[in-house]
């Protein structure tokens, strides 16, 4: 115990006062999450000003054998970065190290620290008419380092990608405390093995990222949004195709969203109206964007009617302003907030090859309501990149004390269901605590080598955000996957 | 000596007469590559049938010790899958994995076998009206195996990605037999790390790799090119920027040509002339496709007017069919004819940041003539990408003998201006043997400790592919990076 009180002593002399946070009341902040249902206990939590300190401090917790929780900005969804319950874990803040270093539109290049929030990187990139393009709910909250660990996603991964193919060069604090500083801005390396590959999604399991280069697009001169009414989830799949092709790929977002959802979005939001005059199992929001001289009016319109023609489309509201547009959003956002107030319910972010949506769809939604007759599926998503939101609000018979429970059993059931159609549990939040069991169920004794045996590389003692991913404890000892004979 | 005999003999057995080579003669096909000046001697060539004849062959040779070779379409720049001069390594050719084993133009994905030559998986997405947008000159031999090993790139990288952003699943042979099977074919997928970027780019050091599943895009419907004369390597860059924004993002080559190279092109091919009526000192090569309803002719138009009004551009040649595309197109190809005619040159496939480009071509060539003032620079490239061809025909007073030793002087030079702008000495080609010791040189200690752990940990023999990246011989033995106090 006393032990402990010297290094954290040691700790806030070399940060100061407001570098290192010990009052429980205090922490408060930094054990909380999106999914707000998630706590934890930290030993402390280390708010470090730069890339120096982050180094300084993860050095001394190597040293003296002190777990590490890596932490942006609470918008995980998988208890990542929370710390454990045990009171061990030194959370360490990268909220601190929050200036954007260097802008470089000719090369469309921004260099950031990790603690920039993904919105303030996106306005300074809007003031060089270039667009940082990672698009999220979380935005105005997350953080760029957040968004490496994880991989993030979000709305725009069809036209733009995942953040892996938006970063160019990572600077990284490794488990011991050493930096290495690899802050690329070239859009074309190709010198043996790409190590910073190994840190995208990581999870913070690897080391600390504590700045990034990342890629920039050209900023959008104009967009336009549709709300489209389908009488089926294949009817869907195939308008994808076709918008791809008439729209010139300038597709922004293209979201599934079953009745449920409209519903939802309209009890959350009093100002909202049935977009259309019938009602329609399924809809469709998409957007186009675009640099340059393209009529994206037309181009809706002409999608629309050949796809009426093919009777793929039933009815659609086309935005004809910004303000019609943010309408139709709405609809996208209000629905999040109609499902947060039924309360407890399963969030899952899994994906399938997008030819298998339909069947998918079809067949988990029959599996999981013979099991729960009761329960309400709602399952929306990104239908580009295959990846869903098959949610679950529990039977309101099921007592709350149970709710737990039962939403677990129906996530396994779906998830076998995912096997059969060689889906992934995680599209786009990643693995963290909550979904570190039927992560593992499902690794290959292959890849539980090649996982174990990267961890092992890096962390040997196992002190980097412990538990998330593999469980906690040192790796496996790093050695040779291979036993040489 | 009678050991090798057995064990050639028994693969042999294993693969049938003709999945094993043995005379020299018949591998002497085996042992050159488009560079044309290396050479080796393997110890035999391997030709398995399939994914398990692979294992079956690599399992054996880890057992034996014996060293390992993958081989696809030998289009490789730097001696990588060409075999030592030993006589101790075997070849392992991918060339009868060559089978398309599924195509799902919905998902927007094909499932190949590592020995499938490009233009054929490319003719095979043509089919269902979908496109594999890499595109090589060496397309019409090159495998997908070699493509994914050297991460490769080529002229539409500044619209489709390299290789890394078009693989969605792998299956790989890894160095002791077994077989890693995660032929995802999920556009998003957030499970733990990556593994697969490990063996993207790897050059066939950790493992083999045997079958990919890929993404695919929409098939363009129209494209247009145009060939441009402008005034300076900084007003291709501005313009580059204005190009991207003026024509939607629907770029698919943005090429910096030379005056030089245009003169190259016209001795090598007798019925080119030259594409305007005055000669500038620079051109660009661009090209933008589309699916769908725009005026693609009238886009480029306006660039270009505006281009002229703002200088960037002094004349330009935009084709108005097919055969006008191809005869601009052809000035492209036949300006490498013209270079390879002059004999041994220094060839580079260097990268800065896109804004740097100007003032790097400046200081490099000044160096370089300082150095060698009747050398002759052909510097050309892919701007997007930052990607450049810095290549220097050696003076034609240097005797024959000399000339290998000139440029590798006048390389080493160029690389220390590269250096100052932060640039990579290979954006496309790899490291294979040939770059090998101007990439260890740039290594940090850090960088080194990471590239040779995960060789140790995934082949802690250094049979795979060995004195590629890193020198031949057990790599330093898998340990953790780290040395826990």
């Amino acid at each position: 115990m006393t032990e402990t009180h010297t290094f954290l002593d040691q700790l806030t002399s070399l940060l100061g006062e407001h570098g290192l946070v010990r009052k429980p009341d205090a922490m408060a902040r930094y054990i909380r999450d999106w999914a707000g249902d998630t706590l934890g206990t930290p030993l402390a939590v280390a708010r470090p000003a730069n890339t120096e300190e982050v180094a300084e401090v993860v050095k001394r917790c190597y040293e003296q054998g002190i777990a590490m929780t890596p932490q942006g900005g609470h918008s995980g969804l998988v208890a990542g970065a929370l710390p454990d319950a045990n009171g061990q874990e030194l959370v360490i803040s990268l909220e601190r190290l929050n200036s954007v270093r260097a802008i470089d539109p000719v090369n469309f290049t921004i260099t950031v620290d990790a603690g920039c929030i993904l919105e303030n990187v996106k306005l300074a990139a809007f003031d060089h008419d270039c667009d940082f393009p990672l698009s999220l709910g979380a935005q105005g909250s997350c953080q760029i380092g957040g968004n490496i660990a994880t991989n993030a996603g979000g709305l725009n991964v069809l036209r733009y990608g995942m953040m892996r193919e938006l970063v160019l060069g990572l600077e990284v604090v490794l488990p011991d405390g050493r930096v290495w500083e690899s802050l690329n801005a070239l859009h074309k390396d190709n010198r043996g093995y790409d190590l910073q590959q190994l840190f995208l999604g990581s999870e913070g399991t690897l080391g600390i990222v504590t700045g990034a280069v990342l890629k920039l697009a050209t900023r959008p001169t104009q967009n336009r949004t549709a709300l489209l009414g389908l009488p089926s989830v294949q009817a869907v799949i195939d308008l994808y195709g076709l918008a791809r092709r008439e729209c010139c790929d300038l597709l922004t977002a293209f979201e599934l969203i079953p009745r449920r959802c409209i519903e939802l979005a309209i009890e959350a939001t009093s100002e909202l109206r049935d977009p259309m005059e019938d009602a329609y199992p399924w809809y469709v929001l998409m957007e186009v964007a675009a640099t340059g001289p393209v009529d994206l009016g037309s181009m809706l319109e002409a999608l629309l009617e050949t796809g009426m023609a093919r009777e793929l489309v039933l009815d659609g509201a086309l935005a004809s302003s910004d303000t019609q547009s943010a309408q139709l959003w709405q609809f996208r956002e209000s629905m999040l907030e109609g499902q947060r107030r039924r309360g407890e319910h399963l969030r899952t972010d899994i994906s399938v090859p997008i030819s298998a949506i339909p069947d998918f769809v079809a067949r988990a939604s029959e599996v999981v309501m013979a099991a729960s007759p009761a329960c309400e599926i709602i399952a929306y998503g990104h239908v580009g990149d295959g990846n869903l939101h098959f949610n679950i609000l529990p039977p309101t018979t099921v007592a709350d004390s149970d709710k737990k429970a039962h939403l677990h059993d129906l996530e396994e059931l779906l998830f076998e269901v995912l096997d059969d159609f060689h889906g992934s549990i995680s599209a786009e939040h990643g693995i963290g605590r909550t979904k570190q069991a039927p992560y593992l169920a499902r690794l290959s004794p292959i890849e539980r080598e090649m996982v174990s045996g990267v961890k092992a590389l890096f962390d040997p003692k196992g002190l980097m955000n412990p538990g998330r991913i593999l469980p906690a404890g040192p790796p496996q000892q790093a050695k040779a996957m291979i036993n040489i004979p």
